[in-house]
């Protein structure tokens, strides 16, 4: 396949599964790993295990000619661990079930690999088992477990109240410009003019432990935002039975975003309101944002999602099979 | 797709990801899905959580035209979950990451994920989250969450002793004669002729619960045999530092699959020595077989594995990419 030609060395159909699954697991080093289950220590007193699962899938989640293995693999994390964080809890071990077709280079398997050892790494979280198979996608399942400490509840989609504010632990629609930067202009060409979009889109990054925060600040509710802003947030308003009110002025798109939009004849708030995939997390609560949040609207008595009291510009965002 | 022709009705492309996810939460129904991702309740004192992946690929462990969606689901929980047993821990909970092509029968996510469900009830587990996204083959991305209770070790690959006795908690290649009788006479033909062989290699399934019995009996070394007997009690010999000494007359192949080979001119030896997938808990340890184990042979001092005092008329496993 010619997205693999920049890769040298075997494939994973050169070496054999035992080979392969030896460079993964050096890549990867684990104390924990190399049995037929990795057994974690004990949770701290009354913590309550999380679980979850998303997988990426090559072409459609990301491409090779523009990302590299290690990116892959910290994406793979991201959006993994911004679910444990958007139940407020903390990430603990992760697993991955690696797809791929025999012609893959044993360096992308490696590179991925490497990628999610070191991006667990900023959570505290370690890459403790997987599986490799063969497929004609390259197709990255990964699972996380995390640990919800303490007696208050989990943030969940239900749990917005009527008078809270809206916190947000970072921008969105910064992946989706990325990645229309990206197309139109080649990874090259985009990541000199706006690195830190194209950054955003191949591995973005999330500052651990904004659920816990949430959470240890009164936090009630949360998402991550996978799908686009307006769509999760919708999901959000129903779950919970209330409305949501997003402040134009807190969710308008960067200086950076508007400079890349005008380049590409795009307008950068349908990117901010519907671009999936930079898993920020919103939550909400009663008080002021915590460390590491802005305030991004409140939450009121009805139904949908309102941009200063209107329907929002742009609605709809990234799920569809 | 001809092998989708026998399951009427939309396919997941028709009817989009939200309201695909909708039929498999009704299949699979569990009040701890439905969020970013399921908080479980807290484990027992002093419980380790214990995790593994594995995964199913169309045309690779599983064909359609061969297996009902449902026992492509059983064989899903029955491969994790014997990881899980294998440590000697009990199964909590299961996500499933399907990756399907659009043109899947709705019918198809529904039947998988229904028997994934029905499955990890006999373990009283649940299947508590998951994730959809397309791909060209057809991928069950299985992971399970168990739990490892009270202060002895975990039954690793590692802890065999030479002097301990070898137990399994079934027979070996059932699953290898199975798959053999499906691809030479059909599948109605051969579930006519040997249904608990065919049953063995569609839809394997284990007696919950036999790796903590296990550990309960005073075992310190485990594994499932997923690759095949001499295989997988290679990596245990060698992982252990000892010699396993398997008796002829215990692994000795059943009538049934004596009759199974005789039909296709086989060896019903190299299924029992060589077949992978039935998922049996071998384990080893100082005194008797418990409840559902018979004995298989002795831990000795050395390398390798032989039956009889020599060396396995057939090694050799189901690795291989």
């Amino acid at each position: 396949m010619d997205v693999y030609s920049r890769f040298p060395g075997p494939t994973l159909g050169d070496v054999g599964e035992a080979a392969a699954i030896r460079e993964l697991l050096a890549a990867a080093p684990s104390g924990l790993n190399g049995d037929d289950a990795a057994v974690l220590g004990v949770l701290a007193p009354s913590s309550r295990p999380v679980i979850t699962t998303d997988a990426l899938v090559s072409g459609r989640h990301f491409r090779l000619d523009w990302s590299e293995p290690e990116e892959v693999g910290v994406k793979a994390v991201t959006q993994n661990v911004a679910d444990i964080e958007a139940m407020g809890a903390r990430p603990h071990a992760l697993v991955l079930s690696l797809s791929a077709p025999p012609e893959t280079p044993v360096a992308v398997a490696r590179g991925i690999a490497a990628g999610i050892a070191s991006e667990a790494a900023e959570y505290s979280a370690q890459l403790v088992g997987g599986d490799l198979t063969t497929s004609r996608d390259l197709v990255l399942g990964v699972s996380a477990l995390g640990a919800l400490g303490g007696a208050l509840p989990a943030l969940t989609l239900s749990g917005a109240r009527p008078g809270q504010r809206l916190i947000a632990s970072g921008a969105t629609g910064r992946s989706a410009a990325g990645l229309a930067l990206i197309e139109r202009l080649g990874r090259n060409a985009a990541e000199e003019a706006f690195p830190g979009l194209v950054a955003a889109h191949v591995a973005p990054r999330l500052r651990p432990n904004r659920g816990i925060v949430a959470r240890a600040a009164g936090a009630s509710a949360a998402t991550d935002v996978s799908d686009g802003l307006v769509a999760d947030l919708s999901t959000l308003a129903e779950r919970s039975g209330v409305r949501v009110d997003l402040e134009a002025a807190a969710i308008a798109p960067s200086e950076e975003m508007r400079a890349a939009a005008d380049e590409l004849g795009e307008d950068a708030w349908r990117w901010a309101l519907t671009g999936g995939e930079d898993h920020v997390i919103v939550a909400a609560l009663e008080g002021p944002a915590p460390s590491g949040f802005r305030e991004i609207g409140r939450v009121g008595r009805g139904s949908g999602v309102t941009v200063d009291g209107r329907a929002p510009r742009y609605a709809g965002g990234w799920l569809s099979l």
